[in-house]
C-alpha cells in the first residue's frame, strides 16, 4: 500500500516534527513535509502556543518558496486538526492548497474529533491514507496521546543511582551521583515535559532550581511541588523566577488557618498553591495527575523526586516510564530509590520492560515501560 | 606490517581459541590455523589438561587430512611454549614441521619464558612476527595473563539484583530474581572458570549446587566456600559429589581441637579445609587468591556470594571484574548487593568502568572492570 518513497518522506516529516520537542506543549509535535514531483517543496513543524500548526508552517513554506502545492503529496504525522481551536483549522488551509494526497501517520487520538479531519479532506476530494509509520509517529507524542485517550499526562519518573541502588549518602548528599553527560540527557528530558514534579523533601534537602539548563530552549517547564503541609522554604531556589517558569505548590488542604496564611505569603511571590486531598489528608496524587491533563492541558510530566515520593507514586500506579542513570560505583550504606510496600514474596513483584540501555559518558541509562 | 588475509586468518584462530573456553583450565585458552596456498590446512586448540597444545592438535589435523605444513604459514594466538611441562614444547613440533613463517598474536604473558619460543623459532629459520590481534588474544586469558604476571587469578563477581540493588527480599527470599536467560548466560560465566566461590552464609541460607548445569562441558569447576569456622552443614548441595566437581573449604584456623574435629568429617567425604588465617582471625581473602594461583593454577574465580562476602572482597581489592545482572522490578526494602565501607564523601567512591551492557531476555547484563 505504501511505497519505500511514502516511507522516505514520512522519516523526513517524523524528523521534521523532533524540531517541536521542546517548543509546542502542550500542543501535538508535529510534522509536515509537502512533496510535488518528487521534491520537498515546503516543511514544517507544529511551533509555540498560538502559532502555526505544522501543515500550516509547511504550506507557508512552500509559498514563501514559490511552489504551488496544487497536486502535491502531503505526509503529516498526525491527522490534521479539524477545528477551531488557538488557529483555524488546518485542514481548511490544506482543502485551500488542493493537494492530490494526504497521508497521515496517526489518528487523532482524542475520540471525539479522531478521523473527523481525515473525512473533511475526503470530502473535498482529496486521496487520504493513514497508518503509515503510525507507531514512530505515536512515540512523539506520549504524554497528548495520555492526555487525550485517558485524561492523565505521561509521568516519567527519573532516578540517578550507584550501581547498588542508591540515590544519596546516609548524609543526603547526592551531588553529583552522574557526571556531566547523563545530566545533560536528564535536562533534555526535563525541556520537553509540560512540568517537572518534585516533592518538598527534595527541595529541603538539595534545594534544587529544576531548570532547564543544557539544552537551548525558549521555554522552561512548569515546576510543582507536592508539599501537603506547605513547607517550601519561602527562599528555595526552585521558586524564583515564577512569571518565565510558572510554580505550583501542591497541598494537602488550605482548611486551616494557618496554612491560608502560608498560602498567601506564596500567592504574593506569584506563585499557585492549590489544595489536592485524599481520605487520608495526603495529596492525592491520582488526583493530581488528572487534575493537570485535563485542567491544566498538561502532556508529559518530568520527574525528579527522592526516596519517599517515588514510593507513593509508583504505589499508586501514577508512573508510565522510568529513566534511570547508573553510575559505575558502589555506595553500600545510603538512601533507596523508591520506598515501595515490602515484598513478601518475589511472585508480587511487578515487572517492567526494558525499552533501551547506552552509555552517557561513563554512566548507564535504562528507559523502562509498563510491562 | 599485517594484511587483511592476515587479520583474517589470525581471526579464525582466534575463533578457533572459543572451543577451549570452558576445556582447556588452568592451560591457556588457545587456537591455531595453519595456511597453505591461502587455504586452511588445518586448525586445532588447546585440548584438555595433558592432551595436546592448539599447534600440536592443527599439526596433527593437518597431516589426518593428508596435507604437509612445509612452507606453511602459521597462526597461533600465544607464542608457542618452548618448554617440556605436561606435554613436549610446541615450538619442537613447529620446528619440524617446516612452516615458513609463523604469525603470534601475543606473546607468553609468564616473564620468565616470554619471547624463548618465538627465538626458538627464528632461530630455526623460520620468519616469525608477534603482535597481530594482540588486546583480542588477551581478552581470552584474563585469567592466565593474571596469574603469570600478578600470581593471582583473575576475580570475576556476579551480582544478580532488582532496579533498585536488592539481591534479596529481608526474609532471604532471592531465587529466582532473574529469567532464565540471565541465568543462562550466568552459566557460561561458572563454566569458564577454574573455580566458583561462596562464601558460608549464601550456602546456608540458599543451599546452592555451585554445578555448571546450562553449558555442555566434561569439567565442573572447583567450589571455594570461604567459612571461617568450618559452618558448612555436612548435607549441603555444594558438597556433593567431591570426586567430580572438588570442593575447598577455606577456614581461618585448624588450631582449635573443636575445627580440627569438623575439618576430619568434611575430609572423611573428600572436601579439603585449609586454614588461611590474617591477623584478625578472619580468612584472609588477598592471601587465599594468590595461593589459588600459585599453588592450584587457578586462573578465573567466579565468585557468587552474598552481601558480607561481596563487601570484603571488594573493600579489600580482590575483585578485577563485576558482571551484574538487574532485574526489571523494584524490590524497596531487601539485602543489598555488597556491604561497602559507608562513605561520607562522594569524592571517596571507587569508579569502575563499564565494559558493555545488553538485555537478556526481561534482564539487564552489565560488565564492569576497573578504571
Amino acid at each position: 500500500m505504501y511505497s519505500a518513497v511514502d516511507h522516505q518522506f514520512m522519516s523526513e516529516a517524523l524528523a521534521e516534527a523532533q524540531n517541536a520537542r521542546y517548543l509546542s506543549n502542550p500542543n501535538p509535535r508535529v510534522g509536515c513535509v509537502i512533496i510535488n514531483d518528487g521534491q520537498v517543496i515546503g516543511r514544517g513543524h507544529t511551533q509555540r502556543v498560538g502559532g502555526p500548526h505544522a501543515e500550516v508552517q509547511a504550506l507557508a513554506d512552500a509559498k514563501a518558496q514559490g511552489f504551488d502545492p496544487l497536486g502535491s503529496t502531503v505526509y503529516v504525522t498526525l491527522e490534521p486538526c479539524n477545528h477551531t481551536g488557538r488557529t483555524p483549522p488546518c485542514v481548511d488551509a490544506l482543502i485551500a492548497a488542493k493537494p492530490a494526497m494526504v497521508i497521515v501517520a496517526m489518528a487523532d487520538p482524542n475520540p471525539l474529533v479522531s478521523g473527523k479531519g481525515l473525512e473533511r479532506l475526503k470530502a473535498a476530494g482529496i486521496d487520504v491514507r493513514c497508518g503509515l509509520l503510525e507507531s514512530e509517529a505515536q512515540a512523539l507524542n506520549p504524554g497528548f496521546i495520555s492526555r487525550m485517550t485517558r485524561g492523565l499526562p505521561w509521568v516519567r519518573m527519573k532516578i540517578a543511582a550507584s550501581l547498588d541502588g542508591k540515590t544519596a549518602l546516609p548524609n543526603g548528599q547526592s551531588q553529583w551521583i552522574t557526571g556531566s553527560l547523563a545530566r545533560a540527557d536528564g535536562h533534555h528530558w526535563r525541556a520537553q515535559a509540560c512540568a517537572i514534579l518534585t516533592g518538598v523533601g527534595t527541595v529541603k534537602e538539595d534545594d534544587p532550581t529544576l531548570n532547564v539548563r543544557d539544552v537551548k530552549t525558549n521555554r522552561q517547564p512548569w515546576k510543582i511541588i507536592v508539599d501537603s503541609n506547605l513547607e517550601t522554604p519561602l527562599n528555595a531556589k526552585v521558586l524564583s523566577n515564577p512569571q518565565t517558569s510558572g510554580v505550583i505548590l501542591v497541598c494537602a488542604s488550605l482548611e486551616s488557618q494557618e496554612i491560608q496564611q502560608k498560602a498567601k505569603a506564596f500567592e504574593a511571590l506569584g506563585i499557585e498553591v492549590i489544595p489536592m486531598s485524599n481520605a487520608n489528608g495526603k495529596v492525592d496524587l491520582p488526583k493530581l495527575f488528572a487534575y493537570l491533563a485535563q485542567e491544566r492541558n498538561m502532556n508529559e510530566i518530568h520527574v525528579e523526586a527522592g526516596f519517599k515520593l517515588n514510593g507513593s507514586l509508583l504505589r499508586e500506579g501514577c508512573v508510565d516510564e522510568l529513566l534511570l542513570y547508573y553510575a559505575p560505583f558502589f555506595m553500600g550504606d545510603g538512601i533507596g530509590m523508591a520506598n515501595i510496600s515490602p515484598l513478601t514474596d518475589l511472585e508480587q513483584r511487578q515487572d517492567w520492560r526494558i525499552i533501551d540501555q547506552g552509555l552517557f559518558g561513563p554512566d548507564l541509562r535504562v528507559r523502562l515501560g509498563k510491562k
